[in-house]
């Protein structure tokens, strides 16, 4: 027991039976004590520490809870055997934070942001402040599909804004695409085979591949994804985008859709994955309707997101599952908890309710056109204009510019980023080799964060860029 | 042209360009046009319906789009083959919520909820409030790790109350344990075979299930998983809730620890993930210690959810990756959004910071002390007392009780449910079926929720249901 001398740190900070705790644990694993001896009595201990009893009793309890000591019933407490490897409560790893080289643009062209600033975020605030601070039972457990406030309104925007038909009870709301997609990926079994727009949507074939599923990379041509192509796979999962392309822009005809639906509908495992990613936006007329909403047959899953109509970092995203799949689907994901905070579940639900998205779509539809406008005007009028092709324009937020004037396109994004123009090349979304990837150099312009002004003077640096001989 | 005669509505509501694409699209679906027709010209048009050219361009743009129509340079627009099936916009399903049929009950000892009315809400809802109304930049992308703040102060706190070693670097924030732990089964790739605790937590048993993966179930004796049968199976990766079994409460000692350990380090592709779900209360002394931070070996993934602690419906977990494990995590899910709102992770980090949680958790666990001891020792004085075991209850917010008088575990639940009071039984929570489960009948007494004078009365009921003849 000459051993067992503390120095007791009598600061307040760490309590006795801790430091205790803490010693014993040190005599153990350094093998002072060894396996099967036995430890002092609660009684002499006290005494020879001159601490209570109560501090060697619960000392010693948690020495037993963690398997230091066991307590024999009339006899007292013995050393457990701790196996090698005897190791170290190890201290916080201090790694700081490495930012990424900073690469500066005044101008960026890249298609996966918006324009965060038109949000009418006051509201947004406003809304959530109120439903915080009157909606406490909200920190209750939801519906794992989502609370259902929210997914009817979300069934009734879906409807008017894009002939979606669905019930709230078919439909999913989840923190993203890519989880939803992951959920769509176990959902449709081992075996299935996704068939991949080429190019695509580099996120959504990440997700598929992440998932373990096959994939077949079939050519985007002036439709949309190759039926020809589709018939000839193996595939019996097709993922589309088919309101405006990802990323060429390409709408799919009602043809090439109905076609489509009719090779869905000839196997009974064949389903179409309609990915509706920034449908909201047309400018020539109003949006064309989902396909979804024109199925006579029921294997279309539908998925899109608030991320570009609200902001990217509400992680609010949906699927509307065909009637087939809601008894698997609850089945196997039934119990899982929704993903999405019900606070912001349900300010989203007013801000649908009250008209606040309309009028935020309608204001920015405006605006998005003026800038659309401001990029096709200022390519027509530029000195490159004969070597320039502009394609993709009718939908969505952004568009595809084929530049012929001799350049790689390597050379014309090395190019703009002298000027300080950040642009995407169109290869860099080819998820596979195909033989229309052999096309002239072709570069990504997402306008959505630009304004009409930023737009001229961006295009007009471009232009003088591109214009000059490149060593 | 004749039957190109439109009622049109001038009620404000539809614009007419809309009116004459949707009357065009109905007159092409039924066949009244034809492929290949032409259709009148937009002068000839806009005369016969007194409409102007620009409406009637606009309506016809938008059937080019869609893919009803095609212009020919120079000559007009012609009728495009629309392939069966013809299809018409469905309308909204309108099916109504469906009420689960509700069962009542005056007092619940289910384990998965907690006392969310304890929750320093006020404080939640300020910073919410401040961060909502100063800060927004948050709408913009976040990392999809979670943001650097958050994870440094979550990486903070694991140290400092659970004794994780980890860098925020390691760190993964998002929605929900399912979601993570679909993210680790892909990780660790298409071969691995997963070992889980028998009885276990059956949602994570399905979200593994669900990922595709084989697992094999083994044992829980009275220091947690079977070591013996791990080395015996053909498992590389050892999911275990080593501070506190799930259900069974059994705290891993310090010798299984090792050995667990010592067994992931046997194979380079072994792994534990250690699920710390309910670990920030335990009653005697201070918490156990993650096994995270004692391993000498770089495999172990540790999983926590902020759930228990602050509220069911925030949905802010955690991941702890080993080294060898970021690269490819990097590789294969860096492109990923973050699944949690960057409002609610600055939320969180500011709750953190500020050292909320610390002085929530410090009053809960001495109200979750008295809860448990109400528990106790209501049932050291029950007239049942002679026939019930009390086990598990060092940690975590439930133990098991069981109880040997005659009755079956279903005869049990039946008669709490006659007195109103809703007990779990365990032989629900085995996974697969073990030689264990012949035990005698075992209930879940999950106390978080119910108040000490609760509990007093629930154990009354319970003793008098329990203690009569069961017909």
């Amino acid at each position: 027991m000459g051993s067992l001398t503390i120095d007791f740190r009598r600061d307040g900070k760490t309590p006795l039976y801790y430091q205790l705790y803490q010693f014993i644990v040190e005599e153990i694993r350094s093998g002072h004590y060894r396996e099967g001896e036995k430890m002092p009595s609660k009684r002499a201990l006290s005494d020879h520490l001159k601490i209570s009893q109560n501090t060697v009793d619960t000392a010693y309890q948690m020495l037993v809870t963690e398997g230091y000591l066991r307590a024999v019933a009339k006899s007292g407490f013995y050393v457990c055997r701790v196996e090698a490897p005897l190791f170290q409560p190890k201290p916080m790893e201090t790694i700081s934070q490495q930012a990424a080289p900073g690469e500066e643009y005044d101008f960026d062209f890249s298609t996966n942001t918006v324009d965060a600033d038109a949000f009418p975020y006051a509201t947004w605030a406003k809304i959530t402040k109120e439903i915080m601070y009157h909606q406490r039972e909200l920190l209750r457990h939801g519906h794992g599909q989502g609370d259902w406030c929210l997914r009817e309104s979300v069934a009734k925007y879906l409807h008017e804004y894009r002939g979606v038909a669905c019930s709230p009870a078919q439909l999913v709301v989840g923190a993203g695409m890519e989880y939803l997609l992951t959920l769509v990926c176990q959902l449709l079994g081992p075996d299935a085979i996704f068939a991949m727009e080429n190019p695509g949507y580099p996120k959504a074939c990440q997700t598929i591949r992440n998932s373990g599923k096959s994939l077949c990379f079939l050519d985007v041509d002036q439709q949309g994804m190759s039926l020809e192509q589709l018939y000839d796979s193996p595939a019996n999962v097709a993922y589309i985008t088919p309101s405006h392309q990802f990323p060429t822009g390409v709408v799919m005809p009602i043809g090439r859709r109905a076609e489509l639906l009719g090779w869905a509908a000839e196997r009974a495992n064949r389903y179409v994955i309609e990915d509706d990613y920034d449908s909201e936006f047309k400018f020539s007329g109003r949006p064309i309707p989902a396909l979804q909403g024109l199925a006579p047959t029921d294997r279309v899953i539908y998925i899109g997101t608030f991320s570009r109509s609200i902001a990217p970092s509400i992680r609010i995203a949906y699927m509307v599952l065909p009637h087939c799949l809601l008894e698997p689907y609850q089945e196997r994901f039934g119990k899982y908890s929704s993903t999405v905070s019900r606070f912001e579940q349900h300010t989203l639900h007013c801000f649908l309710r009250d008209g606040h998205l309309e009028r935020h779509l309608n204001r920015r539809k405006n605006s998005y056109r003026k800038r659309r406008e401001a990029l096709l005007a200022e390519w027509k009028n530029s000195p490159l204009a004969p070597d320039i092709q502009i394609l993709g324009a009718n939908a969505g937020l952004h568009c595809l510019l084929r530049v012929d004037n001799g350049y790689t396109e390597n050379q014309l994004i090395a190019a703009a980023k002298e000027v300080r123009v950040k642009v995407q090349g169109l290869s860099g979304y080819y998820l596979a080799p195909s033989r229309l990837s052999c096309q002239a150099p072709t570069l990504l312009m997402g306008y959505a964060q630009l304004s009409p002004e930023q737009i001229r003077e961006a295009v007009g640096r471009l232009s003088w860029a591109w214009g000059k001989s490149i060593v």
